[in-house]
């Protein structure tokens, strides 16, 4: 029996103890995680997969199952016996160190400050407060670090021409669906998609891992994989792959606490989320972050200044290179996977933004300029851009290029200060790649439809295709309590144009910290959001489990039309308003219409009459209408 | 105090009697309604007044002001004193009196079946199952219909080059916000907006009414006002006009009853459904139906075929055209402003949907479908298209032409099925328009995204820019659950792509009958759309809405975010979830990033160093950077 998931608190996942799985796998009737294994050694793929009644024929088919990318981690696997502030077995040790170019270090030692300055006593009273005693401590590994002289990039070994475990992971990953795929079972028009238009992307039928390791290597994808987060399962961000999404999670000054921040990552990745940003800026930032990464199967992103910021009491003028050199290393050494950083945001760049609606809006971005006049001095972070490129080749962290002066209104979309950042990005890139580090491009923000592909186009030319990485955009302003909707239109949007990855935007954006609810509703629109622009782009195998599910829906397989949906248990909940009766499930009709009126019942019988009494169309008539349809369709090409 | 709707059920709106008003407008804090009048008598065009505290300068300032369209009608205005069942004014009774081209009659008497089949016994009986006993009994008006030979459609006025009092009062509306409205008090940045792309409509600076006469005269835009509905404030659905919205309401023979009809339609437009469709098929539909058309102040739209089948006991295949002639008439002198007419399903077409993944999903479609090939006749509303459009011509009625064949999956999408029947629907168009009959088309349904433009672009073509109306359309099927969002997306490209209405989805959609929140949600998944379609076109004044917003977000005017928001209740709620404290309503922060971290904050404070320091930009530089960014922007030239 699904799960209704609307009252629930973070409480109630933490408190699952060993019962984890099982309770997180009643949101997904009828789903079971499997793997499929790669040639190297630990390369083990999870997939969900979903049982389905499918059988117009009555007879048993060979698509009785629907296999679902997979995020959710060991947290869905029972044998796995996981749960919060356990961490997680780290699959990819073995493959680190066989590459033989790392070694383990002392590493540096955990200061006050890197919780926010409390004396170890003011630390216990608030761990205590916040239920964390509850989670055991985790056992503390040695950091890793490229031995002197050596880069541990995946772009590193890809530009060599090694195919990394990593690499053959993501093939497998991505080749679902498709027809290189062992899990693609089936034949037919179940099968069969419509034909996409994809602006110039790449969509081979089959991802060979020497097609990821030519991504990769041409700084077209990145795989964001620190070496000392080996629990992850590799992921690759990057247009010629699946549409990605990442949820942001994080406590504030204001509200929230440590396990719940671990609590929302599990929520996050179980409805989806592909990456997730640790956004924290309260106190125990340091713990908080250990026990994310450690418990976290996705690529973990944070925004260091943040933490730099913390460490001079807040005040911006007393940041300084060495403070957030060492914040680095400290995250380096933790396992962060990617770091988002405002190098972009130029002094001569700021009065720019002084005409502006809502000036700027990024909380990075705007740590900098006020750096930066006040100094009267370039940004550090793009005058040390060489010594930070340095830093992250030694840990493999990809460096997201952080875009501090995006636009916060629909007025000041595409605007001088947002687009000279971006070609300083472009600059960025090219210098990050040349240090072997994988680099990812942030992008905007608020911006009308008649803008957003500009935005793409912009970036694919002066970034040289390196993957973008958007916050929606939102296309209109009007909506607070709404965001998730306003922007899920523009991230479809600049998905299908080329995006590799977008930043989701909850409900509670401009208004709150979001709650595991909002959370949810997030990532599900930006599943929505992302799926939606796989199918437009034509991606091989996208139209799969639209096509399975609107077969159960013709069907009135209402239990599989729920398993194969996003999120099953809103789906039955909603049917079940009027009509819980458990026969229901089988009716052909809903409470929409009523059992008189169904169009798809209807339709039932239209389809037998018409084989009944052997109605065919007349033949040349229809060979005129098929000329004719494609006379029409070649009107698309106003399109190119 | 802004009230939270989550909770509401119909009968809190039914039970509100004289105090309906101060009810409905404590969702809208600072709100009041005002009127423009035109030159006409009866002429008073409402807008929503919002009260905004703007003043950067700390002065008093020309715009403390912000209009807003306004679809509530005379429920939000505290002077009207009007309830649920109480009916509405008759404003344009003496409108349609003047022009001396119609006239009292008779009319048809109404009989059991046309509520069902129920004899009057069981019919008093579900009446007062249903609460409807507390309805006070509206006073009977006898119908109008046109004097013999004479034509009362807008458009047969609009084409003798007559302006009528609607022309005049749809103009004064859709002014709101341009250089010509009274209501456009200030100058500035504020007031200034984005270039849009337009895609071939015609957006002047000043809407007239003789601007309206031509649109509605060459059938590119409707203003469905049925004579009998004196009732209603005109609107008109044009693709040179503000992108409308519809929101369907009404009863299944499962769920729901006839009060609740009636709050779910005062609920709609208190929300902003422009127009609203009563697809009610239960018992009680011709009582429901006159409740509502008395009651509303926005074009209600139905589908009779749905009561012709209720007619005859709900086998398509007793369907004659007898019966449905006698529905037309039945709902003509009850006031419907539009009918879905499915008229393009023609026999010949059906056996393309036998090889769909979803058959048909319109229920008028596949009723038709099975009526077509039990008889193996041509479709009736085919064949007698001239005798319905007498019908409609002599009351005003438009017809909306259904998409009988609309795919009901991503697989099906663009099919030979769908776009046959729109060729059909173009032919059936023109047929209309000799009648002086206004029309509109209907489309789809479910579509993915790179398809969507063409269906926008063979409906202008074929159907000669007569308005379109779709259902979203849905962009993928696998989130059953969030079906406003999925068709959000599709809804936002198609409205910025030409199209003139959109029907709205709820989250029911697929599953189950909208509740009052559901409605909700709906309208305002569907107001982002269309704003966002508006905005990308680059309608005059559109972006106000948006500027004044993010002008309060950005200066911390919290009670104006929320006031000139979709939904101000629900952007307080949140906010308070964390922050209720009074006080935080002047704060400059929000509890998503707390008080050291806000960007906007830290903007403000860069901006007052930035000034006291005179810090400017070398001019060559800005100057420079100027040129680059109009060169980039001429990329956009690839769309066109």
């Amino acid at each position: 029996m699904a799960q209704n998931s609307s009252r629930l608190t973070y409480l109630d996942i933490v408190s699952k103890g060993k019962e984890l799985s099982s309770f997180l796998l009643s949101f997904f009737p009828n789903s079971k995680k499997v793997y499929i294994q790669g040639e190297n050694r630990g390369v083990n793929v999870p997939f969900r997969q979903i049982k389905v009644a499918h059988n117009g024929s009555g007879e048993a088919t060979d698509h009785s199952f629907f296999y679902a990318y997979d995020t959710s981690g060991p947290y869905t696997d029972p044998f796995a016996g996981v749960e919060i502030g356990s961490g997680l077995f780290p699959l990819r040790a073995e493959w680190i160190e066989q590459r033989g170019d790392c070694e383990p270090y002392e590493g540096r030692p955990i200061k006050p400050e890197d919780n926010g300055w409390v004396s170890v006593k003011d630390k216990a009273a608030i761990l205590l407060k916040n239920g964390a005693q509850k989670l055991p401590l985790l056992k503390k590994r040695l950091p890793l670090r490229a031995k002197a002289g050596r880069r541990v990039t995946q772009l590193h070994y890809a530009k060599k021409g090694i195919i990394t475990p990593e690499m053959e992971f993501v093939a497998i990953r991505e080749n679902l669906g498709r027809k290189g795929s062992s899990l693609r079972q089936g034949k037919g028009p179940l099968y069969s998609q419509h034909s996409g238009l994809a602006w110039g992307a790449s969509l081979p039928e089959e991802i060979t891992p020497e097609f990821v390791r030519k991504e990769v290597a041409s700084g077209r994808a990145i795989i964001p994989s620190n070496i000392n987060h080996p629990e992850l399962e590799p992921m690759i961000i990057g247009r010629n792959f699946r549409v990605k999404i990442n949820a942001n999670i994080g406590n504030s000054a204001i509200s929230s606490s440590m396990d719940e921040e671990v609590a929302k990552l599990v929520w996050a990745i179980l409805w989806g989320a592909d990456t997730v940003m640790d956004l924290s800026t309260g106190k125990n930032i340091h713990e908080i972050r250990e026990l994310i990464i450690r418990s976290s199967p996705v690529p973990i992103g944070t925004v260091p200044i943040y933490q730099a910021l913390e460490k001079v009491g807040g005040i911006p003028e007393e940041l300084s290179w060495e403070i957030y050199r060492d914040t680095l290393i400290e995250q380096a050494e933790q396992g962060v996977d990617y770091f988002t950083i405002h190098a972009g945001v130029l002094l001569r760049y700021i009065p720019y933004t002084a005409n502006r609606l809502c000036g700027i809006v990024s909380r990075g971005g705007s740590i900098m300029a006020k750096w930066c006049l006040a100094h009267h001095q370039e940004n550090f972070l793009y005058t040390h851009f060489d010594e930070i490129c340095e830093i992250l080749r030694s840990y493999d962290i990809s460096v997201s290029l952080g875009d501090g002066l995006r636009p916060g209104a629909i007025a000041d979309a595409n605007d001088a200060a947002q687009l000279s950042e971006l070609f300083t990005l472009g600059e960025l890139t090219k210098k990050a790649w040349e240090h072997d580090v994988q680099v990812m491009i942030e992008g905007p923000g608020h911006i009308p439809m008649q803008l957003i592909k500009e935005n793409m186009d912009l970036e694919l030319k002066h970034c040289f295709e390196a993957p973008f990485y958007t916050l929606g955009p939102l296309t209109t302003d009007i909506a607070p309590g709404y965001d998730h909707i306003t922007s899920a239109i523009g991230a479809a949007m600049i998905g299908w144009f080329g995006c590799a990855m977008l930043c989701y935007v909850t409900p509670k954006e401009h208004l709150g910290l979001p709650n595991l609810e909002d959370v949810k509703t997030g990532v599900i629109a930006y599943k929505i959001a992302a799926h939606a622009a796989d199918l437009a782009k034509g991606f091989p195998g996208a139209q799969l489990q639209d096509n399975f599910l609107s077969y159960a829906r013709f069907h009135f397989q209402w239990e599989d039309q729920f398993n194969l949906s996003l999120d099953p248990p809103t789906a039955r909940l909603f049917h079940d308003e009027n009509l819980p009766q458990p026969a229901a499930k089988h009716a052909h009709f809903c409470s929409m219409c009523g059992p008189k009126f169904c169009s798809m019942k209807i339709t039932e019988e239209v389809l037998k009459y018409a084989e009944k009494n052997k109605l065919t169309t007349d033949d040349a008539f229809l060979e005129g209408m098929k000329e004719k349809a494609e006379e029409f369709r070649k009107i698309k090409n106003i399109y190119i």
